[in-house]
């Protein structure tokens, strides 16, 4: 492990292991959930691990309204970021479940719950610093570029940002800033079924409410985080943000008339933060609560799936994972559902005991059943995570045979020693 | 110029040169400003044109709520587009000057007016099918995927998105399709100076106006229109758009206030599509209003400059590259502003005759100014245009010696033969 304090050294570091076919795997919170920074040893080289959350945890810059973006360094967390530019009247919204950095959330195309309204990662690099293989420093959009909108040249932002670190080393990223709406309101509401949660779901967007962030549980999330049998079979969670609190209040009437026409019961809403709290509590614990439960007196570690498939696929596809899980032999109690269902993305969660052969070989199945149903439903293998190890035999089913080869000689044409995070994606 | 019917003839089309080393353009509406579709010749090899507006036309799919997407061939024109779909509820709002076709957009990475609120094409391409040089088919990310996100692999959909033709022929383009808004007012006013107008506009985007269109005519631009002397230096053009009026109302309001405190007059706005019509007039003719005043007894050709700066720095660029314009020797006379200023970019249009060897200069050299104006401010060379031609001698002083190197490696990688459209970006 070590532990660089500038893109310079970086780029000493590269040029060292280029020379002697190290390989480089850059690191940030570890957070990942495809074993993206896992030293694999390929073809038994030596391998170094680039540990950015110690020394490059810098704020290089914060550009205010009305530009509002921020520069910082790869090993930079989100939270880190947000309470550094809390008094600007700006955020950053991007917020996968764990207080990731900045550059690994870029390497891997994060997102999370606000993505509805603010995009992925995707949508909010504008610009990233990176190290190639052989050591070569470059700025993707060109050097302390930061327009809203570009025609020249190739994308190489977008190239690099969900490469994994397969590409080189992402040191500095600028990010678009958000700003901080006036106005909040929460809301949840219960489902006799999955179907009517889902179906009230595609009607709210079919209407265009602009909804910041739409989730979903499935009644084993909520019985995980309440420890009681539920008195449903899914529920819904909404927040919606304006400058504006009479369009918001409009926009809630019109979430619980299209709940309510789906049976739905239990409607709450709120604009106060101990009621909007309150109200999202059961969201924010589902993914602890669930682990916590899944033990069944085992040693079950966190496993997630991550499918995203179009918004008028997203119930029938829940719907059938939950199926799969049920028919399952050993994993059939330790299988829960949290969705980002505003994206269309949703994720099974397990329990999973690693040691036992049997249950390790069932989750594999299982979440290959789900990829692959994704995949029958114009969807794809990761919404969010990433590729890394575990997905690595479904990314040419998913992209074709030719797209999987362009990516391939794209990899091979700028890590020709294949030293840049090796064995992952491909 | 071949115009093929199908992507397999393209693909077949593309296996004939590329053994035969023939050229290929593919080549959409013809509209762009930068020569991206003019044959050069290149080492003097015979070269083809693939007009696809002939017989590439079809729209092969809609999805409507809640999916909104729809898949069309390159050819499809932005209007017959929305022509197509008005039964849906649905548009697509990238909207460039000229009737562009959507594959000519892609190429380019289009935007237009509507960018504010609905981003380029970047942010609405969501697949794309493309033929590589040697023939290869393939979808950017895989046959029918539709998903909002993915973290699936290296992003080939933005690599090829805005590659100008020179990595292979989009021949299939899936696009997002957003709801039409069910309220929408429109709004200008004037300003006596045109900082005053940039502050302004600076001041509601601070403020999170969620304006849909913002756009800036310079006094150059207004006397075209009126063919009077107007009595002001600068006017802005809002539209908003929401399923609120309430809200509308509100946010007009805001505008109304932030343009007073900088001295506007003449503030007008209205919903109904009749006013709206008669507001925005002016900002819809600028463009053929000055090409047709530009003449001054000569044959000048329309010519645009398309820079794009941070927010903050437009006001600044603007003034300057008027003052620039105003010293010039032959075109003096023959530049005005037209400002997609919500997203920083502008254009400086001027009537050009062509055959005059000092004019021609004297144009060339004042467009490369404003593109260094436009670099000086941590800007783009080119917003939406491309390079093309016009901007090759550009790009590397935009992005940086060693990010133009990755995207001539790229370029070579995937056309090694240097057989897609020739000559251009680099």
């Amino acid at each position: 492990m070590i532990f660089p304090t500038s893109t310079e050294q970086i780029s000493e570091i590269h040029k060292y292991c280029f020379k002697n076919e190290i390989g480089i795997i850059p690191y940030g919170q570890g957070s990942g959930f495809e074993g993206g920074v896992i030293n694999t040893n390929v073809d038994g080289r030596p391998t170094v691990t680039l540990d950015m959350m110690k020394n490059m945890t810098q704020v290089l810059g914060v550009h205010g309204a009305p530009d509002r973006y921020a520069k910082v360094q790869a090993g930079v967390q989100r939270e880190l970021l947000n309470e550094y530019i809390r008094d600007t009247g700006l955020w950053f919204p991007i917020d996968p479940g764990a207080n990731a950095t900045i550059g690994g959330m870029t390497a891997t195309s994060a997102s999370g719950t606000n993505a509805v309204k603010y995009g992925t990662m995707k949508e909010n690099v504008i610009n990233l610093r990176a190290v190639l293989p052989d050591g070569t420093i470059f700025d993707s959009a060109g050097e302390d570029r930061s327009f809203i909108k570009s025609s020249a040249g190739y994308n190489l932002t977008e190239l690099f940002t969900g490469s994994e670190g397969t590409l080189g080393t992402i040191s500095e990223i600028t990010v678009r800033l958000h700003p901080i709406e006036s106005h909040l309101i929460a809301a949840s509401c219960k489902f006799p079924s999955i179907l009517q949660a889902t179906t009230a779901a595609e009607q709210i967007l079919s209407l265009g409410v602009p909804v910041a962030r739409l989730e979903f549980l499935d009644e084993i999330a909520l019985e995980a985080v309440t420890d009681e049998t539920p008195d449903c079979k899914a529920a819904l969670y909404f927040e919606l943000s304006s400058s504006s609190e009479a369009f918001l209040k409009e926009q809630v009437e019109s979430i619980n008339w299209l709940c309510e026409e789906n049976d739905s019961f239990g409607f709450k809403s709120s604009t106060s933060l101990e009621e909007r709290t309150k109200i999202w509590n059961a969201r924010h614990r589902a993914y602890w609560s669930m682990i916590n439960k899944f033990q069944y007196g085992k040693t079950r570690q966190g496993y997630s799936t991550d499918v995203c498939v179009p918004i008028s696929k997203v119930g029938e596809c829940i719907i059938k994972s939950k199926e799969l899980v049920k028919n399952s032999k050993y994993l059939n109690k330790c299988g829960g559902i949290i969705g980002h269902i505003g994206d269309g993305n949703f994720h099974v969660f397990f329990g999973v005991d690693t040691s036992d052969e049997a249950e390790f070989a069932e989750l594999k199945f299982l979440a290959d059943e789900i990829a692959k149903l994704a995949l029958e439903n114009n969807g794809t293998i990761t919404g969010e995570h990433g590729i890394g190890l575990g997905k690595k035999h479904l990314l040419e089913k998913q992209v074709g045979t030719a797209s999987y080869g362009i990516m391939k000689l794209i990899k091979a044409t700028i890590d020709p020693k294949n030293i840049m995070n090796p064995g992952k994606v491909f």
